[in-house]
Parts: C-alpha cells; structure tokens; sequence
C-alpha cells in the first residue's frame, strides 16, 4: 500500500478552563487495511466545531466524553484509497466521521456518497453540512419565522449563524447579525444582505445598538454564544418571541459559569419559549433541509464561505481560533489534496 | 335601592420591594344603578393571586398596569342583585372581573353564569377556574407528560400547583411537590397523592433532596417560584426536558433580580424547553379543560382546597400573604353571604 503512515491528533489531557495546544498529541500509526464491507479513506478536509470543546471535558455534555489518547473525533470530506464494498471504488467522496486524522477505515455504511461538484465539497462540511442543518432546523422548526419578523443571530459570522441570517431573508425577515470584527459585520450587511450587524467588541452599548436596529423588538433570538451578548439581546424580546439556543461558545472554556440574570421571569411576562436542541436528533428533516440548501446555493440566495488552514499539523490552531473568533463561515483544516 | 354604599379597594401607591398594606386604600362610593344590558351584582367569593402584584408596578408586565386610585383588579364569584339583561336574573351566580369590591356594574356579556352547586362555587376560581385551567394547559399542552415520567412542581401547595401534581398523577407520573412548610408537604403527599413532597424551608440541602425523590431524573418541572427552589430543581432536568414557566413568586417583590446560573447552557446539553404561557392567551382549551377538571372533581381524583378569609376588609392581607406562603390550595376572601 502506498500509504503506510497516518497522523492523527489524540486528546491528551482534558482542559481545565481554556483548552490548549497542549491538551492534544500528534501521533503517527501504520494505516490498517480494509477488510470485508469496510473503506479506506483519505481525509481531504475536516470539520473542527465548537461543540469539539464539549467533548474534552470529563463530564457528559450532549455526547459522551471523548477518550483520552484517542483519535480526536470530526466530521471530513474524504475520498475512497481502497474499498471492499460495492457501494464505494476509489476516487469517490465521501462525508464521513474520521476525526483528526489522514486516513481511516470506515464500515461502509457510516459513509455517504457526496455527489458535489469540486468547488462545493468544502461546503459539505459547512453550509450544506451539518452547521448549514443546523441553521435550517433551528431557524425553520424552532424559531418558525414568518415575513416581516426580526430575526437577531449571535456569531452571525460563523458557520451556523451567516446560514441563519440568510435563510432569514429568504423568509422575508428583518436580520441584525452580531459577531466580533468589523470585517465580519461588513461582510454580513455587504455580502450576505443582513439588514443589520453589530459588533459587540465595539459597540458603545450593544443593546441600546441592538434596540435601534430593532424597533419593532426581537421575534426570533437565534443564540450561539450566550454570555453577555445573549444579556444585551434578551430586553428586546417580543411577545411570543423564541429564543433558539445553539451554542453558548462563550462559556465554553469557563471553569465556573459567570452569574447571569434568570431568564425566567422574562420568558413568563412576554410568554416566550427557550428551546435547545443538537439537530442529529432531527434527520428526518435532513432530505429536505439538504434539498433546500443545496437550491439556494444553486439559485445564488445562499452564500457559503469557508475559512480554511492547511495541513493537519494546524488542526488544534484552527480549533482554539473558533473561540477567538478567527472564522468566517466555516472553519475547516485541508488535510490533503483530493487526486 | 337596598345596598347604596360600596366598599372598595383601590391601588393607593405603587410599592418598591415588598408590597404593604400600606399601598392600598378602602374607599366607599355609592353603588351605580345598571343600565340597559347591564348587571348589578355583590361579590360572594374575591380571588386574590401572585400575578396581581405586577399590575401593581408601573412597568408593563403581561398586562398593562393597574392604575393609581383605581380600584384593584381580581375575578369574583358574584351574584346579580339587579338585572338589566334578559341573559341574568337575580339570584343567578357568575364568574365576573369585578375586582376587590362588594359591588359591581358589568355588561352582561363580561359575565359567565355559574352552573355549580354551593359547595363548588369557591372552586370556580380554584380548580374550577383560572387556576386550574392554568394547571392543566401548562402540564398537558406545554408539558406534555406521559405515564411513567417524573414531574416535579414547586409552589406544589399553591393554587396552580396542587392540580398540576395531581392532574400528573391522573396521567401515570411520578410527582414530586416542592413547598414551604410540613403542614403543606404533608398534605401533599397525605391527601393529594403526590408520592414525594419537600419543604424548601427545612431541607438541609434541597437539591440532594430533590435526586433522591427523582431517581430517573426530571422530565417535567412546572415552575411557579423560580429562584432558588428552581435553582435546585435544575441540574436534575432529563435530556428533552420541558420546564413550564407558569410563576416566578419568589422575585415579585424584588427590586433587582438575584444573580442566577444561566440556564441556556442547561437547555442546550439537555436539548431541553423552557416556555412562559399565561392561560388567557388559549380560550380555545377552556371549555376541554374545564369538562376534564369538572369530572375529575366529580369523581374524586381531583381535590380542591380553598383558603378562605373572612371580609373584604382583609383583602389586603390575604394578598400579601400569598407571599410569605400563607394559603393552602386557592386562597379567596369571602365578602359576602349569598343570599
């Protein structure tokens, strides 16, 4: 076999408070043959996500803990080296869970066939992936937007939050995205047609923003940081408004949760809903979220934009950027040229 | 006219912190004839609630607030004394919104005749009326329990929450009630059939207390105090969990709200809902929960309990101690006899 070698990155030891370089091991072992029913895999690119940093910790988040030296775990475009299934030859790619690592071998049927032109494979991890699922589910199922609503997106600039905000003006929604730069708030309003972005790290007082780029309040809150920008938002809550909770990146690194306001009292007195979800409970959405997806792509009302380190050496960097706010759209690592 | 002169109780001043005595004021007036389409009627049975208090604030809470030197708000159990209308006679017994006086003039259609025997008519503003209707579309329709799940409600011996658990208990749950003294919790589980109850005041550590009662965890948390039972009752949530936000008594009086652990990244991990409702907003349920309530009554697997202060007079205190947990089941002040 011509590759006999693969790297992989293992969690090393678990964080206390802010993850690190050091909380990960580079290791390399010899690549293992298919057998029967199984594909062998070379990643191309992979996905390192926010809820990655759950997964580190000892304690169950949504998942189980990831185990300490083993192969950190990620979803990856990859393309077929060797098969010994009729669903796959050599060549195809696929989206798989491989992990942090240059090649793995799979059951065939954890693999699905990615039928994309070369141009769009990023974007299977991204805006036609799961982040862009995500976006679909929670702004369609949970949020259920109707024309002419306000719709505020925190980390409106990241993979999840700019498919947020732009399936909100597809459903003819009012969109104020918040995110960390000044170079993300103007590609929100100049590239993807947000009506509105702040940027929290500059605003004098990003609610008294938030309450003039929303006059008519807050219908939907589609949340993926919490903290204090979820505080600043939360006052401009309307009547029957919907707070979609996604992620809550800012508290993720915190050893003690910071004291916060209660939102109770406010979800009784406007009679609101909180609701969170992780949307691998919900693929039987997933045909047609894709369907949808991958039509405002094709039809130019969906843009996707992916931020994207060479080399697995650079995985664990361009993992601890998502909690500095490195990304725009999608952060994923290439790991190997496609042949 | 036999009855000229009517007492009533008007909102004198509107308080910061905990409400007092002090903040209402007893005034008489002469009783206004009705005209056409109109009833007059004596108020039997006043229904004093925790949601009255935030009418007393200047800031909008559900509703707009009372007004200064206006009468308080509060639905009576009345009975029409003169009758302008050919839908009520004398005699007749309605539900009305005449508020904290002996006296009142409606038009006929704000009223709904009473089709109870005597020893229910305290209950049609208990079990029979708001309260119980707010129990039951907040368990079945936000809460949605199924047999075999655990329900834990605080405010347990409270109006709403005395048919809460026992409404969860019609449906096959396992019940937990949370409330503020042995003479309550005793009740709870001596006479209402919730299998655990917890007095908040006297546990030596209420959360540890709550996982004992609740091996499997908690499905569904009707939540009618907040604060730091709520805070307790929290970690113990089941993944998909739903928390019914019905009351918050416990920062009513507060002028600033207590720090309080977010509890967005809770929803997120558990995948869980948190959703605020008050009952007016689905009349559409009434007249279902109103005949389920009835034959539950009926049948004996509903209990309904009144506490019952003598004396119109003794509104006031009868509302604020609903504050310091005062009442067992509904609490209501008797203002006169019926005749």
């Amino acid at each position: 076999m011509a590759h006999s070698t693969n790297r992989r990155w293992l969690l090393a030891s678990r964080p206390r408070g802010m993850a690190t370089v050091a909380n990960f091991r580079l290791q390399e072992e010899p690549v293992r043959a298919p057998q029967s029913g199984e594909v062998l895999c070379r990643t191309v690119y992979l996905s390192v996500d926010p809820y990655m940093r759950g997964r580190m910790n000892e304690g169950r988040s949504y998942a189980d803990p990831a185990k300490l030296d083993s192969v950190m775990v990620g979803g990856t475009v990859s393309q077929v080296i060797e098969s010994q299934s009729s669903s796959f030859k050599p060549g195809d790619f696929v989206l798989g869970y491989f992990g942090w690592q240059e090649y793995g071998v799979s059951a065939a049927n954890h693999l699905t066939k990615l039928d994309l032109p070369a141009d769009l494979l990023p974007a299977a991890l991204g805006a036609l992936g799961m982040p862009g699922l995500t976006a679909w589910y929670g702004l369609l199922e949970i949020g259920k937007p109707e024309a002419g609503q306000t719709v505020v997106v925190s980390g409106g600039a990241g993979a999840v939050g700019s498919v947020v905000g732009q399936i909100a003006k597809i459903r003819g929604c009012r969109v104020l995205g918040i995110a960390g730069s000044d170079r993300k708030t103007d590609w929100l309003t100049g590239s993807l047609g947000f009506d509105h972005a702040s940027n929290y790290k500059s605003a004098a007082d990003l609610s008294t923003e938030i309450g003039s780029s929303c006059p008519d309040g807050v219908d939907i809150y589609f949340d993926n940081v919490g903290g204090a920008v979820t505080e600043a938002v939360l006052p401009h809550l309307n009547t029957f408004g919907r707070i979609v909770v996604c992620g809550q990146i800012s508290g993720y690194n915190l050893v003690q949760p910071l004291p916060a306001t209660s939102i109770l009292p406010l979800l009784l007195t406007r009679r609101a809903t909180a609701r969170g979800f992780i949307v691998g409970d919900h693929s039987e959405f997933f045909p047609r979220a894709l369907a949808d997806l991958r039509g405002w792509v094709e039809n130019g009302s969906l843009k996707h934009e992916e931020t994207i380190v060479e080399g697995l050496e650079n995985a664990p960097t361009a993992f601890l950027g998502l909690f500095d706010g490195s990304n725009i759209g999608k952060q994923l690592v290439k790991v190997s040229n496609p042949e």
